[in-house]
């Protein structure tokens, strides 16, 4: 692992760091807010997954979290969105496939299943690393994200029920089998059998059966993306059905840019801290 | 003015809106943020300047001011660091100096002179479009800015006391006139004589009188710019030399970034709101 930058910021250590990884083949970058802590302390730590065509740094400069993550004592760790690198296959111009838009899945389609597999990334070769090299308490773990990364805070969230003890997400794409952004992207990182895709499909998880005690989603009424491709009502008719007390909010006049995540992200830490007992 | 983007954000409205500006002879963009308020209410405003290379942009994406100006209903206006657009004369390979770089002067040598007049923009020709364009109470107005922008706070402040309720500075250029940076810049825009640098360099502003009795600095240590180009200390003497009662803090371990600006800009805000009774 080596360190890209480190500034001092809200009473602790923003770093950037990359390292060469196994799962994607490729270089891959990532951010970290370690606030300032007692010597030999854990702490909990907040994951928090990114939407299409973001890298770590949109949240780690736009997010607003630190002030919130020294206050309660909360790691918080941004990953990238896909792999990156000129061997890496891309749909160059497509905003919402190829790099940027990893969708959080294990590709098993060619050209994308050698380097698009930011689920086993972020689900075991990041945790173990973040586990080696920071003061993580790998016992309370958060997750989050917005968008395409709300869908996929949900789904490494709801799948791994044992290993999160609280989801949230903001302006998340909730049925991805059921909407353009995620059929494009499920249809061509994981074939046609659209029963590949309900593993990666929160909605679907939940009527499969996975349950999460810990579920709070903020969704602004004025974002463009709401109909087409957030239906966030389908996440709130999937829990009611399956008996899930989910908290879903509708936050009125907030749109799908980071104006909107930041005005809520401290809430959404300090609900976190709040069932990770930070 | 026209309207370039409005999004809702904690709780107010964060514009980004242009206008024709009579004194740059340029389209000029700025923004600011309006915090949900009474109606018929005006609130406080406080300014603040950037430093080089930046737009409005910078501190509106990671300058974490909105919280605060909405907790205090503030009024934040950001607008850019110089004139833009192919008509501007520029000095392309110079970061410090040009475009970005405008150092919130009436220039008076050519070819600056024409476009280069920041001084009476910022001072006159904006503040008259904010007065009519936004719920603002101008009896109740501060200045903020961050290395050239400090600088700009600091003079304009110092130049206009009955104004400017508050002056505060994040890493300022305190001393232009002694410093690369400074004597680059001042030189070039306002020629040799160095007797016409005095009221554009805040430590000679207080050697020649000026004063004021609401004054703010943070100033991390660990900036690399600190020992060259900002030199704090001269701002203390010229305080304690001048009988100022001036707040000068040595913020320990934080650098030149946003990551500084942001963990400190609640505070200040606060500072600012408490002495303009917002």
């Amino acid at each position: 692992m080596e360190t890209v930058s480190e500034n001092r910021s809200h009473g602790g250590t923003q770093g950037v760091y990359s390292h060469s990884s196994g799962q994607t083949g490729t270089e891959m970058t990532f951010s970290v807010f370690v606030p300032d802590h007692a010597e030999g302390a854990k702490l909990p730590v907040l994951w928090y997954l990114s939407g299409l065509t973001c890298t770590h740094a949109n949240v780690t400069e736009k997010g607003e979290y630190r002030a919130a993550c020294a206050e309660h004592g909360v790691i918080f760790v941004a990953p990238d969105t896909s792999p990156r690198g000129d061997d890496v296959p891309d749909a160059a111009d497509e905003y919402d496939f190829g790099k940027g838009a990893g969708f959080y899945v294990d590709a098993t389609q060619q050209p994308w299943s050698k380097h698009y597999r930011m689920r086993s990334y972020i689900e075991s070769e990041l945790s173990d690393l973040i586990a080696s090299n920071f003061p993580v308490d790998m016992e309370r773990q958060g997750i989050t994200g917005h968008s395409m990364g709300g869908h996929g805070a949900l789904t490494i969230g709801l799948r791994n029920a044992d290993r999160f003890t609280s989801i949230s997400a903001f302006s998340p794409i909730v049925a991805p089998s059921q909407v353009p952004w995620g059929e494009k992207a499920l249809g061509r990182y994981l074939g046609d059998d659209r029963s590949a895709w309900r593993e990666y499909d929160a909605c679907a998880l939940i009527e499969d059966s996975a349950r999460h005690p810990n579920i709070l989603v903020d969704q602004g009424t004025a974002d463009n993306f709401l109909e087409e491709q957030l239906q966030t009502h389908r996440l709130a008719e999937a829990c009611n059905a399956a008996g899930i007390d989910a908290t879903i909010r509708m936050q009125e006049g907030y749109d799908h840019s980071y104006y909107f995540i930041s005005t809520f992200m401290a809430e959404h830490v300090g609900w976190h801290a709040e069932r990770l007992k930070a």
